[in-house]
C-alpha cells in the first residue's frame, strides 16, 4: 500500500534508520534548471559513491531560490514513495552561510535537504521522527566548494545511506527543524480567509485552505467561494459536475483547496495569481 | 533489431498481452510541466506498487491539455522501445468527466492513456491489436481523487501490469479508440495542401504532409514546397546539401515533410507557426 | 573517489576500453527542448538494442545547436561519473553534413558526439585518451535518417557498447578532435581580462576566468574584479562573508570566476550578461 495513504500515521524507519529497504530509490527535487551542469553533476557523484544507486528526478525546476514552493513540491510528491525512499532536496539560497543540512525521517520517507524551511510543509503534515545534523565531514567529498553543497555533502551523503550507512553517524541529533514564512489561513467561525500559494501548469490557482480547514466550517455545497470578483457556489467533487469554461473550486489532489476553469485556465480567466486573496464562508 | 522498423507490421503480444518482457520498462508523457508535484507523485505511485520498475522520463513538458501534441510525441517516440514497454499517457482535459481510460496494444507497444484521441496517431500507424476500457477499481489508489487519475489510477495499473498482471482483468474490451481532431492534407493529382503541425526546439516546421503522400505526387527532386512567401525547390535529402541560412524542405526524422533552415530557425525566418498552409506541387 | 577529484590526471580504460565496467551508465546531453519526441526516441532505441541499459539525463535544454554552452555543461558534469560511463551528446547544427561523429576517452570517461568542438572543453582540461570516427554502419540503425543521428548512429552505438563492443570496431582511429571557438581569457602580468560565457538559472555571472589564471596573479583577497560599472574588492571564499545583495565574486563549483548576488540574481542587479566583458587585477 503507498505510503500516503498513511497519512498522519507516521510508521517510522526504527531507530537506526533500521526497516530501510536495500538499495532505496534516491530523488532529487533541485531549483537549478535543466539547463544546468549541476543535475548531471549531482547525479554522477551518486553514481561514483553508489554505481548501483536508483535515481528519480522530481524536478530541477522549482523556481530559483524559493523555498516555499520547493516546500509544496516536497509535500505534495515524495509522501507516494516507497518506504524508506531518500528525498535530496537543493533549494538553498544559504549555501556557503552557517545554516545547517540535515538528515531528517518523516513519515516511512527519509530526506536530505538544508534546513531552511524547505521539509516544513512535509513534517507538519507526517511529523517529524528523527533529524541530524550534517558534520561529519569523511561522510563528504574531500574538497567541499563554497557554492554546491548538494554536489559535495548531500550526493555522497544520500550515496553512502542507499548503501546502508547508519544515519547516526552523520552528526548530532537535532530536536526541531525551521520553519517556513508560511501565510496560514485565518479560520472564523463563519468564514475561512486564505491566498493563492501556487499556481500550477494547468493554470489553476492552489489555494493555502486545505481539506480539514472546510469540514470545520460546513457541507461542501453550502459553502461560497469568494476570489478576486468572482463567487464561486459550492465547492465540487469534480470538473466534470460543469460545462467546459465554467470556473468552479475544488478539493484538489493534494489536498489543497483550488479554482480552476474547465478544460481552460483559472489563472489566464481571472488574471489572478500567487497571493491574491480567497474567502469561503457560509451561503448567506 | 528496434520495433520500430517494423512500421506497419505489428507484432501484437498475444490473447493475454503474453510474450510480454519480464519488468518491462514504463515510460511517462504527461503535460504536468517540469516544476509541479504531480510528476513525482506519480513516480512514487508506481515505485510503491512495484519497487523495481524502471521509469524512464519521455517529457513532462506536452503544452497543458494539448491532445494533437500529445499524439505527435507519442506517435515519434514510443515505437522504438522494446516490445512490451508499457507507456503511461497523461493528457487529459477532460479528467472527472465521463471520458474513459484505456489500456491498449498498439503494434508490439502497451499503453495506457486517458481515451481521447491521444493515442490515435500511433493507432492510425501501426493498428489497434486490442483495447480495454480500465473499470476495476480493485487495481486502483484506495481513493481516487476527481483531478489525477495519472496518480491514482493509470499508476497502479501501469505498475501491476510491469509485475505481470493479465490486462483482460481490468474491464471490459473495447473496440476502437476515440479519433482525434486531426487536420489531414488535402490530396490532389498534382498538388498537396497541408499545414504546420508543430514548430520543434530547432525551429523546423514540421507539416502534416507524410512520406507516402509525397511518393504518390512525383519524384523529390521535381516538387515545389510553397509556404507563406517562400517557394522551396525539391525535397532535400539532408540539410548538408545547403549553405547555412537557407530554407529547405525535407523529410524529418519522425516523416513527416518539415521545412528548415540550415544551421537556424524556420520558424523565425519565416515568422510561421502552427496552422500556416503549406502546398506541395509539381514543379511547372 | 569520484573521477573528478583526479583532475588533470586521466586513467584511461585500457587499449579497448579495457577495465570499463559491466553495464555502465549512458546519459543523455541534448538541444531537443524537454517538449519534443526525439529524447523519447533515443532512449527508445537504447532500450531496444540493450533492455537492461541504466540510463541518465543530464538535460535535454542546452540551448538549440549551442556548442558552446553544451561543452560547458558536458565539461562540468560529466568528469563526476564512474569510470567508464558514456556520454552521448547531441548538439549538432551539422547533421547531415560531413562532418564526423566521434567516439572518445576522455579521462576515465567515454563519450559519443558530433566532432564539433562540443568536447573540446572537457578535453582540454582531461586530454584526448583515444578516439575513433564511427564509420562502420553495422553497428547504426538500418535506416539512418538524415536529421537524426543521434537516434540512428548514437543512441545504437551507445548501447552495443554498453553491452560490451569493442570501440575499436566502430571506425578507423583519429589523432584530435575539432577545437571550439571558445574566448579565452587574456593574461597581463597586471590583470586578466576576461568575459561572461554563461549565466545560470540563479542569475549568476560566470566567467571564462579559471582558478589558475588567478593563481597567478596574485593572492585572492587582494584582488579587484571589473564589471560593467561594478568593483568588487578580492575574490571571496563564500557567498556567507557578505550580507545579502551584495555583489561578490567567488570562484564557483566548475572552477569558473563566477560575479553573484549573495540571495538575488547578479544578472538582474547589473543587467551584464553573455559576452560582457570581465577584468580581474591587482589592488592599486
Amino acid at each position: 500500500m503507498p505510503a500516503a495513504e498513511k497519512k498522519g500515521v507516521p510508521c517510522g524507519l526504527g531507530p537506526n534508520g533500521g526497516g530501510a529497504p536495500q538499495n532505496p530509490w534516491i530523488t532529487l527535487t533541485t531549483d537549478f534548471g535543466a539547463e544546468s551542469p549541476y543535475v548531471g553533476a549531482m547525479k554522477g557523484v551518486i553514481l561514483s559513491y553508489h554505481p548501483e544507486a536508483r535515481l528519480v528526478d522530481i524536478t530541477h525546476e522549482i523556481p530559483a531560490q524559493n523555498i516555499r514552493v520547493g516546500a509544496l513540491v516536497v509535500a505534495d510528491s515524495t509522501p507516494y514513495f516507497p518506504a524508506g525512499t531518500i528525498h535530496v532536496v537543493v533549494v538553498d539560497p544559504g549555501v556557503g552561510t552557517e545554516r545547517a543540512l540535515v538528515y531528517a525521517e518523516v513519515g516511512s520517507q527519509r530526506y536530505l535537504a538544508p534546513d531552511n524551511g524547505v521539509l516544513a510543509l512535509v513534517v507538519k503534515r507526517y511529523g517529524l521522527a528523527r533529524a541530524i545534523r550534517l558534520e561529519e565531514r569523511r561522510f563528504w567529498r574531500e574538497r567541499v566548494s563554497a557554492t554546491f553543497h548538494g554536489r559535495d555533502i548531500l550526493a555522497p551523503v544520500a550515496a553512502q545511506l542507499a548503501r546502508g550507512l547508519d544515519p547516526g553517524v552523520l552528526g548530532p541529533p537535532v530536536e526541531t527543524l525551521k520553519l517556513i514564512d508560511w501565510p496560514e489561513p485565518r479560520i472564523f467561525p463563519d468564514r475561512i480567509e486564505g491566498q493563492v500559494i501556487a499556481v500550477d501548469s494547468f493554470g489553476n490557482l492552489i489555494t493555502n485552505i486545505e481539506e480539514g480547514h472546510l469540514d470545520r466550517l460546513g457541507v461542501r455545497s453550502e459553502l461560497m467561494v469568494e476570489i478576486g470578483q468572482w463567487q464561486i457556489r459550492g465547492v465540487s467533487r469534480t470538473y466534470g459536475e460543469h460545462p467546459p469554461g465554467e470556473l468552479v473550486s475544488l478539493l484538489g489532489s493534494g489536498g489543497w483547496l483550488e479554482v480552476a476553469v474547465v478544460c481552460g485556465s483559472a489563472a489566464e480567466v481571472t488574471g489572478l495569481g500567487v497571493d491574491s486573496p480567497v474567502r469561503v464562508r457560509l451561503k448567506g
